[in-house]
């Protein structure tokens, strides 16, 4: 596996995840009812966001991840990122080398740390990760999450400094 | 006073509050190169989204407000809401009455509670506003704001049930 930039020929491998994702009501509030389009224009933003794709050896897409500030002007030293792999490598460690990849990516950049507004709490393979690769949980917003197999459940707001 | 819903006249003097409360660098993570139509954009969203102006008894508009949804689709049913308050105003209960009625619209439109995901935490007016009309801290994200007077100071991220 290899992390790299995202190119457009990526895209129809990269749609298919983000569809399957959000169609599993488990980890995403996106809404199901976004085009193509608006989908790519959530997922691949303009500089100085990135978007990035685990590739397995025979090429396949593993996985896709964008980083970039979390918020505008007097916000922006801080970083954020979304992660999607797909199913068929899930339990291969490409979330963890999205991740590593996307926090070295921010350090380098300059930004002060990293947050993330909203890992649902049911995601335990995500909360267990987000931790060992150094965020802590700064609150856990209750019941924000519609989970399609748990209900409602918790939004975790974590954070890492560089 | 009396809070009414956002009428395009209203237009140039929210603006006007937008600009002196983004130039001000205390208090919202806009960013101040928005042009007039994108901050019209970021305030006056499209429908489930509301925005109301508060107006003096002489017809001065003194503050605004903007609520709706805080995610799509899966997080659709937690609500958020921006206030600001002009400068000529503030003191006579403007963000309180704007505060009163947008959770009594969020109540009353089914919304299961509110959030807010950056209130700078030495905007200490605010903090204390919200906690006195029901929101908890559930955490603060240290330093995440980069205040023109402070520096870098944290974002509370609060939550009410309803």
């Amino acid at each position: 596996m290899r992390i790299r930039a995202f190119e457009d020929a990526d895209w129809p491998a990269v749609y298919t995840i983000i569809r399957e994702v959000i169609d599993g009501g488990e980890t995403y509030a996106y809404d199901p009812d976004w085009t193509e389009q608006e989908c790519r224009q959530v997922w691949v933003g303009p500089a100085p966001s990135i978007t990035v794709v685990a590739v397995g050896d025979d090429g396949t897409i593993l996985g896709t991840a964008h980083s970039g500030p979390n918020r505008p002007a007097r916000g922006s030293h801080v970083s954020t990122a979304s992660f999607m792999v797909s199913s068929k490598a899930r339990g291969q460690g490409v979330g963890r080398a999205l991740g590593l990849y996307v926090l070295d990516w921010a350090r380098s950049a300059g930004y002060h740390g990293m947050q993330f507004n909203a890992v649902v709490d049911t995601n335990t393979v995500a909360v267990k990760l987000w931790h060992s690769l150094g965020f802590e949980t700064i609150g856990i917003v209750p019941e924000a999450f519609d989970s399609l197999a748990h209900g409602l459940v918790g939004l975790h707001v974590m954070y890492q400094k560089f």
